[in-house]
C-alpha cells in the first residue's frame, strides 16, 4: 500500500469540482462542491447520532436505502438544519444535480455545513449548477476539498493505492473538521471514493468497522454535530472480483487501506481542531477488552483540564490519572502506568497508579513539541486502542465566542 | 424557613476554626480547618465516583462505617492523593485531632484538596494542631470556610433555621469549588452541620436525595475530582423527636431546608467556576421522567460550544439544540421549545425544534447579564429539573494552563 496524489479523484471513475456560488460572502472561498462517478456506485454511509438531524442527512438517508449513488453535492456556509423548509431545499439540491447530469434524484448524496436555523438560499446553487457540473474534472479533488472547508486551516485530502490479487485498487478521501466562518457547530464531513468492486452491504460493514477505530476516536470539544456525515462510493472499476463476504482475501486488504487513510484524516481533524496548537494521541494498552481501551483513551483526550495543561506543555499527570479514573469502564487503577512522549523524547510519570520522580525540565521539553503521545498501560490484558484530540487554547474560546453576526 | 448567619456553627453544638499552618506558601491564607461537635453526631457522606480515590476519602469512608463522627479536619494546598504514603498521612491527621480533643480516631472525618502526587508534609499540621483546637469557637465558620478555599473567589457559607413541631432546628454548610493555587484538579468539598435529631440511616438517605438535585447538577468542566467529599453531621441538640423514617413530618421539612441551602451552594459553585463570568441555569420542563429532564439540563450546561457562546452573550440557540439533541435520553426533539431569560427580559428562540425570528439586539441585552436562565420545554410530560454551569472563558484556559511550578 502506498500513499498517492489525487484525493477523491485518484480512484478510477471519479471526477470532482468546487466553486464559489455565493452562499458565503467571501468570494475567494469555494462554497459548493460536487463529486461525480462515471458509473453507478455501491455506496454506504454513517451519520450523526444527534437527535437533531440536519435536513441533508435526512434526505441522504432516504436516497441511500438502495445502497447506490453516483454523486455527492455539498455546500458550506449554511447547515440547512432546523429550518421549516430544510428537506425541500435538500431535495432541490439533489434535483439540480440529477437534472444536470441525467441521473436519478435518489442517486445523489447531499450534505451541508454552516450556520443552523437559517433558510438555505437555493438561488446561488441554481445559478452555479452549470459551471459546477461542466467543470467536473480528474484534478477536481482540491477544489471540492476547499468547498467543504469552513475554519479548517488546512485541507484534508488523501489517496492510497494497493493491490488485490493483480488488480490495482485505489481509495481517495477528503474531509472537513471543526470550525466555521459563522461558528455554530463543528460539523465533520468525510467523503471517500474507491474503484474497488465490493457489495453495498460489505461496504457498509467495512466503513463502520474502520470508522469506529479512526474518525469516531477523535474529539475536539465533545460536541456532536447535527450534520455529521461520512460517505463512501465504490465504482468497481478496479476490476477485482467483487467482495461479497468478510472471508475473501481482498476484504482485509481493503480494511487496512481504508484504516490507513482514515487514520490520517482522524489525526488531521484533531490537529486542526478549533484553536489547537498540538495534536494529542492517547495510546491505551494492557486492556482486557478493546472497548475498555477505547473508553479510557477517549476520556483522556476529552478532559478539558488535561487539554489546558497540554496547551501549557505542563506534565500535569494527575489530570491524566483523574481522567482515566472517571472513565466509565472496569479496570484496576492500581496497575496503571503513564508515560508522555514526543519527537524530543519520553518520560514516565506514573507507575502502578502512583506518581514517580521525573525531571520537570525534561518533561517540559518533551511537551513543547506539537505531536504528543500519552501512553497509558492498564496492566491488565493485551488489548489496545488509540484516540486523538487537541489542546484547549485561548483561540478555542475566541473562535467560539465570536458573535455570529 | 429562614436564612441566617453563622454558617456551620449556627446549629447547636458546633464550633470551628481555621489557621495557616504552612502547607501553602501564602501566609495570609488559611490552609487547615477543623469543625468540632460537643456531642457525638450521626453522620453521612457522599464521595467521588472517580476510580482514583484520594487517601483522605479512603480513610474517611472506613471511619464512617458506624455512621458516627465528631470532627472534620481539612487541609488545602495538597490533595494527599496518588502518593505511596497517603493513607498513613490521612490517619495521622485523624490521630492528631483525636488525641488533642480526647475522642476516637474513627470519629474524625479527614479531607484534603490541592496538588496531587506529592507527599503531604505532616509537620505543619502537627505544629498547628494545638492552636487549631484551642481556637475552636462559635464564630469559627468563617475561618474554616477560608481554610478549604483554593482559587475560589468568594466564600460559600450558608445557614438556615426552620421548625419541626415547636423545635427550632438549624442547618449550616460551607463548600469549596473548582480552582486551585497549584491547579491540578477541581475538588468539590462541602461540609454540612445540623442540630436536628435524625438517625444516621435517614441522614444518608436525605443527603443522597438532596445532593442528586443540587450539587450533582453542577458542572464546571466535566472533570470529576478524586477528592470530592460531601459530609453532614447531625448533633441532635435541637431536641426534636429523632427522625427515623421518611413518613415523619419532620423529614420533608428537613429535606426542603437542606435543599434550599444546597441549592445556594450549587449555584455558588457554578458561579465561581474557574474563569467564569456568568452563572447559567438550565431549567428543563415538559419531560416524561425526571431522569430525562436531568440528562438534558446537564447536557446543555456542559457543552463547551454553548458555554463559549454565553461568554460572548451570543444567542446561539443552535448550540443549545445541538446539546439537547445529543443528550443520552429519549424524548421528541420536534416538540422542544427554547427560551433565554435574565434580569433584563426573556426571548423565545426555538419552537417545536425549529428556529423562530427574534431580535438579536434584544437577545444580546438579555445575555449581557451575569445570571442567565435557559428554559427548555420538552413538551412531553410534567417532570422537570435544573442544572447549573458557567461560561467558558479565556480565564478558564489561563487558570488551567498555568504551569504548576
Amino acid at each position: 500500500m502506498e500513499f498517492i496524489k489525487g484525493g477523491i479523484c485518484a480512484p478510477e471513475g471519479f471526477k470532482a469540482n468546487g466553486v464559489h456560488c455565493g452562499i458565503r460572502k467571501n468570494k475567494t472561498k469555494n462554497d459548493l462542491g460536487l463529486i461525480f462517478s462515471d458509473v453507478c456506485c455501491n455506496a454506504a454511509g454513517v451519520y450523526t447520532q444527534n437527535k437533531v438531524v440536519g435536513a441533508p442527512v435526512v434526505v441522504t438517508k432516504k436516497n441511500m436505502v438502495g445502497g447506490k449513488a453516483r454523486a455527492i453535492i455539498c455546500n458550506s456556509g449554511n447547515a440547512n438544519t432546523c429550518n421549516a423548509d430544510g428537506e425541500v431545499k435538500a431535495k432541490e439540491m439533489c434535483d439540480l444535480v440529477a437534472s444536470a447530469m441525467g441521473i436519478k434524484r435518489e442517486e445523489v448524496i447531499v450534505a451541508s455545513t454552516g450556520v443552523i436555523g437559517q433558510s438555505l438560499p437555493i438561488e446561488p446553487i441554481q445559478s452555479a449548477i452549470s459551471s459546477l457540473t461542466e467543470g467536473l474534472n480528474k484534478e477536481g479533488s482540491h477544489d471540492m476539498a476547499l468547498a467543504i472547508m469552513t475554519t479548517d486551516t488546512f485541507k484534508k485530502e488523501y489517496a492510497v493505492t494497493f493491490k488485490i490479487a493483480d488488480k490495482v485498487c485505489k481509495i481517495g478521501a477528503i474531509a472537513k473538521g471543526s470550525g466555521m466562518i459563522h461558528p455554530n457547530m463543528a460539523t465533520m464531513l468525510c467523503f471517500v471514493t474507491t474503484d474497488l468492486a465490493i457489495s453495498s452491504n460489505m461496504l457498509q460493514i467495512a466503513l463502520k468497522t474502520v470508522v469506529d477505530d479512526t474518525i469516531n476516536m477523535v474529539s475536539v470539544d465533545g460536541d456532536t454535530s447535527t450534520n455529521d456525515m461520512m460517505m463512501i462510493l465504490a465504482s468497481g472499476l478496479a476490476g477485482n472480483d467483487e467482495i461479497t463476504t468478510q472471508e475473501e482475501d481482498g476484504y482485509e486488504i481493503f480494511i487496512q487501506a481504508l484504516n490507513a487513510i482514515l487514520k490520517n484524516i482522524a489525526k488531521d481533524l484533531a490537529r486542526d481542531g478549533e484553536g489547537a496548537t498540538k495534536l494529542l494521541e492517547c495510546i491505551v494498552t494492557g486492556a482486557e477488552e478493546v472497548k475498555v481501551a477505547k473508553i479510557v483513551a477517549k476520556s483522556v483526550i476529552t478532559s478539558s483540564l488535561f487539554k489546558a495543561a497540554m496547551f501549557a506543555s505542563d506534565a500535569n499527570w494527575g489530570r491524566i490519572l483523574c481522567a482515566i479514573g472517571y472513565a466509565d469502564a472496569e479496570f484496576n487503577i492500581n496497575t496503571v502506568d503513564v508515560a508522555l512522549s514526543s519527537g524530543f523524547g519520553r518520560v514516565e510519570v506514573c507507575k502502578n497508579g502512583t506518581g514517580i520522580t521525573f525531571s520537570e525540565e525534561y518533561a517540559k521539553q518533551v511537551l513543547l513539541q506539537d505531536y504528543i503521545k500519552i501512553e497509558v498501560n492498564l496492566g491488565g490484558g493485551d488489548k489496545s486502542a488509540k484516540a486523538w484530540g487537541c489542546d484547549l487554547t485561548y483561540d478555542y474560546v475566541k473562535i467560539n465566542a465570536d458573535y455570529r453576526t
